[in-house]
């Protein structure tokens, strides 16, 4: 007998046909013999439901205000997924956060969970309940409730699976597990059965929106092993933990990320604490730096390049002129970008991975702009309407087809 | 300055407008140096769309999810009407019924209000905020979340007022106050300025549905001073108190019921035990009967005619039928009547009440079925379709025309 976190998203109760769904695939584990604890996002739209609600009384709503809002949705979910759980003959009984015991920070709408107390989560167990809670939520010292901000309802999974020490949280999601690129997009795309929490880490900050970063992260601390699988097709997903068998790959996956700008500033003097200057202003308004590039220029100028997520493109700029005395043409923005990574723990020590990329891009005629490189992955920025024939170039190299 | 409990309903909270309207009423309160605390119901439809929502997984949810389900309801309304007070610039603080310290039985669907501990409610107008309770709800001694039934958010704004010792409770409705009749079938109903708690207690049981039984009832109780007004119209209400100024009225108002049937039983054998038996047989099944009429019929035999709701006619012509050994025909049930009641505390000093409401009855040719009285009401039971005549002259002759 072991006892299993499982983890719906909204798409996954968008209705009551999915509802019933995930209800069975709960009650299958169950009469398996395992001891279950679920933890379930609100329904598809009712999260923006709400939210658009409170914009119809106000532009600036209190962030307390939009937490004691948004954390109805989940207990819609929990009540309704608990009478289909119920109804398909088992035992269940919904807690919302606070009863579920997650004590949290008092940051409204980006709170952390500071520890929680299973005492409830366990006393249920003991009865032989299915226990259905609200993820995404919690309780602050205050005793008013919070929201954990985006991707909350996976770090809950994550969290309480520590809590618990649970033999397994499973991620159910849209897509059957992690693969080797995104399989919409690249034909020979494969499933992992494996990868490692530094791999994941690094996979789904390069945009492979599977796994949110934080609950990754808290599941490395407390080496919690997570399954990532599919709500509608029953088969195995990729198992997220320490150590991942190296099924002989030196690359896990091959990722594309096209929310990149790239900022170019030329002609600036060449003396000390230049570039401590501008990133010192960057880092002040909390922008972070993705890949840096830097070059002495012509008369003893320099140049530097640096990326950023589009939406901090403006305050780049902004930073840039209010660090140098320096002429509009000298700084230029260019949206139209795409950074192409391979990841894999096992390339460090592999030192062909590099040129074995860019022997691909460069049969496919595609130019590189910037190299970055990390001991568990190598990107490089290109021209954005190159991006998917990029990936699957490289990833034709890495994954040779059956 | 005076301590105010107000309380809104669902449809006084429908959508944004009116929540924006609620904001006013309140923070104009708020501005004329009042502390105040509110009691909001979920918004409009919100309760029935979440029924659905349950329906729509299975027929007989669980009472305990259910009451998780509905108390959603609430906590939404109390965030966004807390935003739109914020919005009008005054300070507000939501509370879900836990957190306001209402402590329930453990009776899904049906609790009962056990003890409020108002710490958190004190401590929060102690900071001059403006406190939001979700109504209706509440938390039992195993920390599971219950509602109170119907007309719950009555009961939790006079529970509230109550442990608070708050001057007023006002109850706002989508009438003006409590009438002499209903004024939207008798041209000239009036607005009564004061009621005491059991005129009000007699009307409401009596179809005038402005104010729950159990509110007033709790009213009556801890001596609460409940103001019934109009969250449209900015105008005095009706106040309900223990000792209402007389205004030289001895009736309140003319009310009609026609959730009525009557049960006609004849041929029941005379002798003793038999209306104790057929009696406690409907008790057994916890139907309330209202007028008893008991006669010697023919050859020593009884008619025996009794009005139930409508609702439990049929369970009333069962326990009749396992009563006594009789024939078919001699229980008939008629479901086409109607119960016109006039109320007041006064009358029962002045005879002539009764007589001055049949002799306006006879006058408008309106036959009278059966009669019952008490210390301040009299009803009569007429056919359903003389109905609203009925009201009409009932009411001329207690309220002529000014």
């Amino acid at each position: 007998m072991s006892l299993i976190v499982q983890k719906f998203g909204g798409s996954s109760v968008a209705d009551a046909e999915r509802v019933m769904n995930v209800a069975g695939i709960i009650t299958d584990t169950y009469r398996k013999g395992n001891d279950v604890v679920v933890v379930v996002s609100a329904q598809g739209d009712t999260t923006d439901d709400l939210i658009d609600k409170a914009h119809e009384i106000t532009d600036k709503p209190s962030k307390r205000e939009m937490d004691m809002l948004m954390t109805a949705g989940e207990q819609i979910s929990i009540a309704l997924l608990a009478m289909a759980v119920e109804k398909s003959g088992c035992p269940a009984v919904s807690l919302l956060g606070w009863q579920a015991g997650f004590h949290t920070s008092s940051a409204y709408g980006i709170a952390r969970i500071k520890s929680i107390k299973a005492d409830r989560i366990k006393a249920e167990l003991d009865r032989h309940n299915i226990v259905i809670v609200a993820g995404f939520q919690g309780i602050n010292k205050y005793d008013d409730l919070t929201t954990l901000g985006r991707g909350g309802s996976d770090t809950s999974a994550v969290a309480i699976a520590a809590a618990l020490h649970a033999d397994r949280c499973q991620i159910f999601t849209d897509v059957e597990g992690v693969f080797t690129a995104d399989p919409r997009k690249v034909e020979n795309a494969q499933k992992l059965q494996e990868i490692t929490y530094d791999e994941m880490l690094e996979l789904a900050t390069l945009g492979a929106q599977v796994l949110n970063n934080r609950s990754v992260e808290m599941a490395k601390k407390y080496n919690v092993e997570i399954e990532v699988l599919s709500s509608l097709k029953r088969v195995p997903g990729t198992i997220v933990k320490e150590v991942a068998k190296m099924e002989k790959m030196l690359v896990r996956g091959v990722t594309k990320d096209t929310d990149v700008a790239r900022i170019s500033v030329t002609n600036i003097p060449n003396i000390p604490g230049i570039a401590f200057k501008l990133f010192s202003k960057l880092a002040q308004r909390k922008i972070n730096v993705d890949i840096i590039l830097q070059s002495v220029g012509r008369d003893d100028t320099k140049d530097i390049t640096f990326t950023v997520s589009k939406d901090n493109a403006d305050g780049a700029i902004e930073a840039v002129r209010s660090s140098f005395d320096i002429e509009e043409k000298d700084v230029t923005c260019d949206t139209n970008v795409a950074k192409i990574s391979v990841v894999g723990a096992g390339m460090e020590s592999h030192p062909g991975t590099a040129s074995k990329m860019f022997e691909a891009l460069f049969e496919s005629d595609i130019n590189i702009d910037m190299i970055s490189t990390s001991e568990i992955k190598i990107s490089v920025l290109i021209d954005a309407k190159d991006a998917d024939r990029a990936v699957s170039a490289v990833h034709r190299a890495f994954f040779p087809d059956k």
